[in-house]
């Protein structure tokens, strides 16, 4: 009887061994039919301190050309990543299309933690679950395949590899103490792991497996994954269906209710601008020690007056405290990656200001217009940006929103006096003539953007610019009102 | 008499704030002939503490576009940047052709505080001051104009300016203790600063401006600045000459008398390899915990191998402490840069393994043979890459080069092969073929590389490669020496 019992689980290990293989062989065939269907794979690989993570990513990528994938690990992020929106380190190591990117444990095991910790306050806790949900959404819904693993071992189990790996001196070094307090927390840990799985589990759903059958968890993380990117490459790429969640809104204007006319005095304008660069600095200053973080976002006709709008506005800032980042068409290596990423990369650090000269509503402008994606995105992207603005404002974030705003009329006489101007030269393109005789159509898509993102938490401000002068005063009044206001904010929220 | 004084003064003032406004002006037409001539401005400001060196570059920037330049400072660095060489930060931060950017304190400022608060030794102290002239010169020489300000003020004047901070409640904070500090020591400071400047002054020399008197120094700073790029302007991208410094170098066989007969029973292989691969695992621990980075570069002719015996040496890396980057040819920001540029980012952090399945080497083979750069710069990459290498290892860094060797026989069994294979198809291009054409072209620059590259500290190995799993197993074992020796180096110094 025993002979036997050995000699079944002899044969149940040589069967596993050749299971794994034939997958390992058939993932290596899938690298290239990956690579040339442009589809993101991410692998989240979640689970208790010691239950093996680490060896079974090991074992995933034993095989894969290294230019195919990509590991990121929890432990070697920079304690400065704190001073981002806590997706921030994943939503940066997301990868290209074509690739594949493991998450040795990620955004569970981190919201996870800060909440066991008292480092986030329960309804902080369920915000993050939400933004979870929200960014693995945005990630399917741009074509990305997402495997969410979660291996499980006893509390007894744990302790046995604790245990082995405390005792032999080479491998004392790994035991954390991070790991001690979860294996004394087993209890608390099971019941939040518990609680984030059925709560993030109805997009993507999680399949959790036993770590403590290491062979077995191995095989059945190949078999998810083949089957993953067999059902992607038999699909094709997943475009995901707009959909409306009910945001605040502020209400909008047409644009062709604008009056376009308020002007400001030289002599006042001087004096105004002064006063309120003055108080601009100051409040630099305030946000930088109260660390608030503050994105300033610029839209507008060519020629509007942007750039010199965001001048005044720079002007007054100590320069290590604020980036302005001119968004131009996306370079091949952003264009690779999900259209928020090279958004989400350039976020401003805690007490920084990023001003954006054009910004993620490209999708909704230029990209729609153009026919640079599909109607299925541009249409989502508007619930996509209320959800990333309201992650922004959640994170204490000050956003604001300008588009700054003249007449064709002004435009015209903008762009000629360029054409005529030596300097200004470089300053008027083939393209900018182009977009002008799309006045019409982008006037529409405005609108639309104007009422569908006003937000209030990230307002729109539409900005008189047929006189440059006054725009800018009435942007710096907007802003310096709005940080005032968020000073308040946290000086309440310190009383509290 | 008085009075005559008063108006002069008024006047002189008057004289100094249109000179500035013209300047300005003349900055702001600059712009676009840099960028159209595509050359790149470093600006370096640094100073005592209190300078005015914050505001001097908020004036530089007032009226230029901010899509042309960006500003770096140190304060905003995260603390994990320690953990690569410390020009790291500043290699990251050059601009991209046709921009400025401004440091407000750099490379200098970090070397003197670090040895004055003996943070570092005075030999590292002397090689940093040496890279720092490298660094220097190999901007300058890749066409980079270099502006190098010291804004002076006394130590009375220090006084004075930090004693307004410290005194008024909204400024108090700004005052450091770094800047007490800096106070105290002013004589030490003055020293350093002075050393420092007469070692570093001869590529690229210094201009030390007086800051007490604020708007003379921003007067001439924007006259610097902009006969900096007038020069630059009317001269043309400068390209640098080639020249050769001496280094330690290790003998290298000529490729056509490598013996490739060298060959390993497939018995004898798996097992050397399980027992290499174990021993490997533990090493990659010890260096983990020791902190020694390790670059691992590949380089070799198509079909040769490099894939394979890449997955051979990462297989048992825990997946936490090793990343292997593909270089294909550079992406059009990349290319916009420093050629080094793509691969001073990609440094691993210390304690981690960075493999590279191509290299730097690109320039002295394929530029050189495809006509990419120009022949001062390949000719100058020699040099470059020893100082760049050396720099590596200076820090603490393992640098091993393989070039993974077979002969054009071999190679066109393993394109014939790859071309029948479907699975392979992939992997085999026409430029594989193309290049296969050049093969004695590339011969003779690869005999040259070997020969000029192959440092003491950072040396090449042919790895033959006939028979795939020979070369592994050599591979693995040569790695596995040199870990070995730089943990016991790392000992040694320990005990010192």
């Amino acid at each position: 009887m025993l002979k036997d019992f050995e000699r079944k689980k002899r044969e149940d290990k040589e069967t596993l061994s050749a299971e794994i293989k034939e997958l390992e062989l058939k993932l290596l065939g899938q690298q290239q039919l990956l690579r040339d269907a442009g589809l993101p794979v991410v692998v989240l690989i979640e689970g208790w301190a010691a239950a093996g993570k680490g060896s079974l990513i090991k074992e995933l990528i034993s095989e894969i050309d290294p230019r195919f994938y990509n590991v990121v690990s929890p432990v070697v992020l920079p304690e400065s990543e704190e001073r981002y929106p806590f997706l921030y380190q994943y939503d940066k190591a997301i990868p290209e299309n074509g690739k594949i990117t493991f998450l040795d444990s990620g955004w569970m095991e981190n919201v996870v933690r800060k909440f066991l910790r008292h480092e986030i306050t329960k309804d902080e806790y369920r915000r993050r679950m939400r933004q979870v949900n929200e960014f693995e959404r945005q990630l399917r819904d741009g074509g990305y395949l997402l495997l969410k693993i979660f291996l499980h071992i006893s509390k007894d189990e744990q302790f046995e590899r604790l245990r082995t790996l405390a005792e032999a001196p080479e491998t004392e070094w790994r035991v954390t103490r991070e790991d001690l307090w979860q294996h004394k927390e087993y209890k608390r840990f099971t019941e939040a792991y518990d609680e984030f799985m059925e709560k993030t589990g109805d997009t993507i759903s999680w399949h959790i497996l036993d770590g403590s059958r290491r062979k077995t968890a191995v095989r059945d993380s190949f078999k998810l994954l083949v089957q993953k990117i067999d059902q992607g490459l038999q699909d094709g790429r997943y475009v995901g269906e707009p959909f409306e969640e009910e945001f605040p809104l502020k209400e909008m204007q047409k644009l062709a209710d604008v009056d376009l006319s308020p002007s400001i005095e030289d002599e006042e304008y001087k004096k105004e601008l002064k006063k309120l660069q003055i108080r601009l600095s100051e409040l630099h200053n305030i946000i930088y020690r109260k660390k608030i973080p503050v994105i300033l976002c610029y839209e507008g006709w060519d020629a509007a007056g942007k750039g010199g709008n965001i001048r005044r506005v720079a002007y007054p800032l100590d320069p290590r405290g604020f980036d302005v980042h001119p968004i131009a068409s996306p370079l091949p290596n952003e264009r690779n990656k999900h259209y928020l990423w090279r958004f989400w990369t350039r976020l401003p650090r805690t007490g920084h200001i990023a001003i954006f000269d054009r910004t993620w509503y490209g999708r909704v402008m230029v990209e729609r217009l153009e026919g640079f994606c599909s109607e299925k995105d541009w249409k989502r992207a508007y619930n996509e940006i209320n959800e990333f603005e309201r992650m922004l404002t959640d994170w204490g974030a000050v956003v604001l929103k300008f588009w700054i705003h003249i007449d064709p009329d002004v435009q015209l006489a903008r762009f000629t006096e360029r054409e005529n101007t030596p300097e200004k030269q470089w300053k008027i393109t083939e393209e900018d003539w182009r977009n002008r005789e799309k006045w019409d159509d982008y006037e529409i898509v405005v609108n639309e953007m104007l009422q569908k993102t006003s937000t209030k938490n990230a307002p729109w401000y539409i900005i008189e610019s047929n006189d440059k002068k006054y725009a800018r005063i009435r942007t710096l009044k907007i802003i310096i009102k709005a940080l005032e206001k968020a000073c308040e904010r946290h000086f309440r929220q310190m009383m509290d």
